[in-house]
């Protein structure tokens, strides 16, 4: 298995006002590689990411794009064990097989490039593309699901604490599943955002584990349309995010039924949708 | 043009002792719309965007992909002008109509995907597809190039003082071309990190600028590959984050020449590679 951190010749310097001081330090930084994803031998895509989970990253993926409507539909996951030009083995491409009978979701490689044949394209078709007879109905299934503001605010110093790659190289985003008592279930980092979220949508459903009902998804940085996009679509009730939502990101919220919290800086945050679940409505 | 932010309800929460206090206030967000990009008809990609520059977006980031190999490849760009459902013209389709006789380089798509065909996919083949003929040579072109620590340090400040978008959401990212004096020159935000940088691209390439000497490029948050990819391509011999660097973004600054510095945060940074341009190696 790869590595997550890396040691790399560093100079650190400190300007003084009688000129810079120098000091040469090794420097651990995260690890950024390519992680190709097959299927049944066709690449759907490459992501760059921080190696570790590499399974769940790909189930996650296929989860998160709806190319596979379930973790039932994949039959095994492995790593090709190819060597790199020095004769290392690289654990960069992760071969999913689907069950017989299992398929990929018509024109996944189509809708992932958002090709649309009309000319208008807008922030709603965005929207539209992700709310279809498929997406869990978070208004329904977890409609009742109440957090208490004080335990929101407490889920950053729980994060914060298990950052483990975080405090060892300032470079890697984290994604955690709370219960709605503020319990850590599960904590991911990457380099990538996105990666962090599908780490944890399929460990999940790997698990077997449901996110339908009593689960909270923290962020450490904004929520971005894209990762709003995997939390509605994993069926998550209640995101939050420590920095900023976008504008898109407000609207799928809203659309979705989804409880969108922003700049969660305890003792402080910003409700951008789905009040009602922190009783603050 | 579309808006750069936009308002939405908001309520902003304050957990006291004594319990939370709420305060319903409209708050602003960044906004989040997709650009589709499209070469004289064949869309080839969609990103994420807060809306401005778009033809800058275009123009940089065919660039960046290496889809043409110069601005003069691109005869005219115009936006689409469609309608959405509710009847309000939409701006998120650019047109890039190429010169008579220039051509998209071969295989963009499939490039794009990073699709090999052989079993191993590893980091080094990723600066393999960075490093060709057409790279340009940051030694040669920006070999003598000398920045001071002190100026280095002090560009924090002046990109902090013009990021607009920031202060209004806290949720934009930007980037920042100076002279190699610490003169501003240009500076973009977005949400997309990537598109704040395809967007100076794209300018200097229609200002007719040449980037490979004296300029120096800061980007807000981290240097991971893909950044540090287009500062490379671009020509650009300085690059300094405010965040970390990852592993590969090191290796590829390294392989490529290219002065990287991480942590910026005066009176400190750290270098990662092409210390001799800032005097400190």
């Amino acid at each position: 298995m790869g590595r997550r951190t890396a040691r790399t010749p560093a100079i650190r310097v400190d300007t003084t006002p009688s000129g810079p001081t120098t000091r040469p330090r090794p420097d651990t930084v995260a690890v950024e590689e390519p992680l190709e994803i097959r299927v049944d031998g066709t690449p759907l895509t490459t992501t760059m990411r921080t190696p570790g989970d590499d399974f769940d990253l790909a189930l996650g993926w296929l989860l998160s794009e709806r190319a596979i409507s379930q973790a039932e539909d994949v039959a095994a996951m492995m790593h090709c064990t190819d060597v790199d030009e020095s004769g290392s083995p690289t654990f960069n491409v992760v071969e999913v097989t689907l069950t017989p009978g299992a398929e990929l979701a018509e024109g996944v490689s189509a809708r992932r490039s958002y090709t649309s044949s009309a000319c208008g394209i807008c922030g709603s078709e965005s929207i539209e593309a992700v709310m279809n007879a498929d997406t869990p109905d978070l208004r329904a299934s977890g409609g009742d699901v109440r957090v208490d503001p004080e335990v929101l605010c407490g889920l950053v110093d729980t994060m914060r604490a298990h950052q483990v790659g975080f405090d060892r190289t300032g470079g890697v985003h984290a994604a955690a599943l709370f219960t709605t008592d503020g319990d850590l279930v599960a904590l991911r980092e990457d380099i990538g955002r996105h990666n962090a979220v599908d780490k944890l949508v399929g460990w999940a459903a790997r698990e077997g584990r449901s996110l339908r009902r009593d689960h909270v998804l923290l962020v450490s940085g904004r929520a971005g349309f894209e990762l709003v996009q995997k939390c509605v679509l994993a069926g998550v009730p209640v995101m939050a995010a420590v920095s900023a939502p976008t504008s898109l990101a407000v609207d799928l919220a809203d659309r979705a039924g989804l409880t969108l919290v922003g700049f969660l800086r305890p003792p402080r945050f910003t409700v951008y949708s789905g009040a009602e679940r922190l009783g603050v409505s």
